[in-house]
């Protein structure tokens, strides 16, 4: 595990998938991370670089299909599912779950691109340590 | 050195900053992560998440105080300097010159945003290795 959670101060300790989850900080935060790392998993895969801004709509769906959607109240929207998978994805970056590169692969490994968020919404979810 | 050049093979090799500075592709991927450590550099200097988009007036500028506008031919406008400034971000993380902490804390230790990017061009520019 790195220590990126020392690096980065301003990121609070959460006790809960579900505290992630509703925080609309660390979801802006993690937009620009979600971008970054797709756009470099598609750089892989075309075998040239692209920068692409991943769709709040495929971010829901592999939300939804990684069984996330029990954790946030009902009656939330898709907007929001996308928002939780931000925030989950650059969390468990900065608590050391996986690094840029070990990221970029679980998303450039999989064909499809949902399923590759989906897997990596997984990884992250199993391995973010609470107290 | 870190070896993220190993691990992107879609990245080519450039032989003089001018090479690097002209490549739109490169520089649609620098985008992105020049937003997201751009957005860390603010998260800590704010002390909670944020998440922004840098804009290219900002990064046209900074790559002008930086003396890089020499490499560029003459009637070049602010949006392809914005540019070229994105893509020799990006491309130094590739070839290792910093870190993603190393390029935040660069940002972050300068109240000015202009002066934080205009030091890390000057860090890549100065670091980057040509054959």
């Amino acid at each position: 595990m790195s220590k990126n959670h020392l690096k980065f101060p301003f990121i609070q300790e959460y006790k809960s998938l579900s505290e992630i989850f509703m925080d609309q900080k660390l979801a802006r935060l993690g937009d620009s991370f979600v971008n970054f790392i797709f756009s470099l998993a598609l750089s892989m895969r075309k075998g040239a670089p692209v920068g692409v801004k991943v769709k709040g709509g495929m971010l829901a769906e592999a939300f939804k299909k990684a069984g996330l959607r029990k954790f946030l109240p009902s009656r939330i929207d898709r907007h929001k599912q996308a928002d939780a998978a931000e925030a989950l994805l650059v969390y468990a970056w900065i608590k050391g779950v996986y690094s840029i590169f070990e990221s970029v692969k679980v998303l450039a490994e999989n064909e499809n691109e949902i399923e590759g968020l989906k897997r990596l919404l997984l990884l992250a979810e199993e391995k973010i340590p609470f107290k």
